[in-house]
């Protein structure tokens, strides 16, 4: 096969069509495709049964050029993908000594002499095409050309282990695929929050209807909306063109823009104040630690970040963030004037250059009449004593009004120290 | 339909096809189905293409009872699952009055004003069947009872977001499948903690090799060991036969079970301490507040929650929990001495009944010879002045031991309460 311009995925095995495990498998390799500039347009999920699966890769190499399956070629009695997908491609298995004493090889290294006769059905491999050596496990992969009911076709098998797929796929198969895409893609990934993705689609509508190379589609994300904007290259020498398609983009919706690039809002927070050398400190109530969580969970963020008080209690509110008892009464935990004092008293306590302060009615249960559930207030406090104070009323379950105030809370910090 | 013995999950989305996201909504539908008793035989991925999607639901609803749809709902010209699902079915569309009202409601709600025209889109729903409300997004979704090529067929769609996927599935898709599944299943999941899931696979091999109805198998769950024993049930009158098994299984398993039943660590903390009339505070340095966040992600949490603090940067060891600076200096943050000394801190500071401390090495910076990467000291302090501390030593990325050590925290806790 001269040039490959669309492949399709089938993953194997009957623990993910029963849940048991996330496919990473089809998302790694859709991922690969798409850089290599190979358009997929199916994936499939099939189990360990010859019938359905003959039938599956029939249909994929009717309707593609390429069909990489992942998985089912364990050397159980339940493993049929290598003698299923030779078959289909009418090519036929033969005993392949470099992997029968690779698989003796292997096993002896990982402490296992006692062979069963299974192992040597994994060397029972297609005598036309490639052989892919499996250096992390037992399991060759293999390429085949062929032709299946009058159509010309690649079948690429790989094992179902993300540590024996992934180094195979990089070392074996990509270079084989890349020799053959039609062309490299180049893509940037514009983030934004506070904006509703459709309201954000509207205000791009004409860029991403008229636009051709490079092109602007909505890309779905959890809790912020992000648009990718992509360049088909013919060649990698081809220049980045991608600069007044992101300038116009930046002009219209520059305000909800927190990255053009792979960052995350904890991500961009933690690079801002390591710039400027600053600290943050958090003081939570409904987030009830999920803040600082968000913010810990990437490396580096030790530089920049000292602590926070959970202040779930309103005594704790009171005894570490010093927010007066009779503000408490009178305004309540969930309002603005609690939320100012908290971030006061925790940047005080803490003595960082900055701290935010959220406190909210997360739900489902500590909802009053005028404060609802989802109404959340999220404070700061900076140098000087400057502060602020936003509210916000989001919609939906505990999970998601906690999960909205994190990232809400990150780019009050953020829009501070870029202002 | 009277009986749904097999369905089929087809999810939508170019972002899924290019491996921007990883499919984690089909496995959360493939074990639903699993728990039901409906039986899956294909799971495809399609993108946002009319041709292509129309073509898949058609050879879906040819081999199954049920083809349960999950995204491209959502407001852009992109979604087109509803229109396109419609048309197979041969069921029309019409503006949907009370879904038009929801919808209004929604984004007034979250406090969008401005309405697109694109919003009305999804409001435009099936003359035939049942609407599925959306209560943390703007798509309803939608049940199909429908002949397609003259096989009957129910098409489910459902919005792509896990936030609205998972919620929509459970209260309103699920009860409608169990209805229709061929038998009932009830099932009691066995948790465990402290061991592996070969280890503990090992000890139970024999009863998952022989054990027909009730049968036990292992279930996949992040962080933790999760064994399912299910009972089939013909009618649903049948009694509880389930019990010698667990017996049996507790008998051997019984020092690493912690909970035979639905709910999480958690939760299970959380139910002590209610039950016992107990409060408890954290001390976090390397879990930076995940641990308070997986308490707190639980209602009536706040009763038995009192606070954190998350003390990331010594000076805050020091300071808010009296952990002594020459302790620091002689034995360093990760240390046992130090784990005591935080717990007790801040058991004083939060007066709670128990404090529990976290202090550890998650990487991938920090480590140094004698203190690795996974090294964790977990600390409890109780009344008084009991305390005791362990030591971990973890495998893994940052996430995983993060993740690991708020679980082995939450457990010592545990243990402890109940002894």
């Amino acid at each position: 096969m001269d040039t490959i311009k669309t492949a399709e995925i089938i993953c194997v095995g009957t623990e993910l069509l029963m849940g048991q495990i996330i496919n990473t498998n089809a998302a790694f390799l859709a991922r690969q495709l798409s850089e290599i500039g190979i358009t997929s347009y199916y994936q499939t999920v099939v189990g360990d049964n010859p019938a359905r699966l003959s039938a599956q890769i029939r249909l994929s190499a009717s309707r593609t050029d390429c069909v990489l399956i992942t998985g089912g070629l364990g050397p159980t009695a339940d493993d049929i993908t290598m003698s299923v997908a030779a078959s289909v491609a009418g090519i036929p298995l033969a005993m392949h000594e470099p992997s029968r004493q690779a698989i003796l090889g292997y096993l002896a290294r990982v402490g296992r002499r006692t062979l069963t006769d299974n192992n040597w059905k994994q060397a029972m491999l297609p005598t036309v095409g490639t052989i892919l050596p499996n250096h992390n496990g037992t399991a060759p992969g293999a390429i085949m050309p062929c032709v299946i009911d009058g159509h010309a076709c690649v079948l690429i098998l790989t094992p179902g282990p993300p540590s024996e797929v992934i180094p195979m796929f990089n070392d074996q198969v990509r270079p084989y695929l890349e020799a053959r895409a039609p062309h490299s893609l180049l893509s940037h990934y514009v983030r934004m929050v506070g904006i509703g993705e459709s309201k954000a689609e509207d205000m791009l509508k004409d860029l991403i209807a008229t636009q051709s190379n490079p092109t602007i589609a909505p890309y779905v994300s959890e809790g912020e909306v992000v648009f990718r904007v992509t360049q088909f290259l013919d060649n990698s020498e081809e220049p980045d063109r991608t600069g007044p398609l992101l300038d116009e983009i930046r002009r219209r919706m520059g305000h909800y823009i927190y990255e053009i690039g792979p960052r995350n809002m904890p991500q961009v927070v933690r690079d801002i104040l390591l710039d400027q050398g600053l600290t943050v400190s958090f003081a939570e109530s409904c987030t009830g630690g999920l803040l600082s969580g968000a913010l810990t969970d990437w490396p580096g963020s030790s530089a920049v970040f000292r602590g926070a008080v959970v202040a779930y209690d309103n005594e704790i509110k009171t005894k570490l963030l010093q927010v007066p008892e009779d503000m408490l009464v009178r305004f309540g935990a969930v309002s603005e004037e609690t939320a100012t004092a908290m971030a006061r008293g925790c940047r005080t306590l803490m003595e960082t250059d900055y701290a935010v302060s959220v406190t909210g009615i997360a739900g489902p249960e500590g909802a009053t009449a005028d404060k609802p559930v989802g109404l959340v207030f999220i404070g700061l406090s900076g140098p000087k004593d400057q502060h602020e104070v936003i509210r916000l009323k989001l919609n939906g379950d505990r999970n998601r009004i906690r999960r909205v105030t994190v990232l809400q809370a990150l780019n009050l910090l953020r829009r501070r120290l870029l202002s």
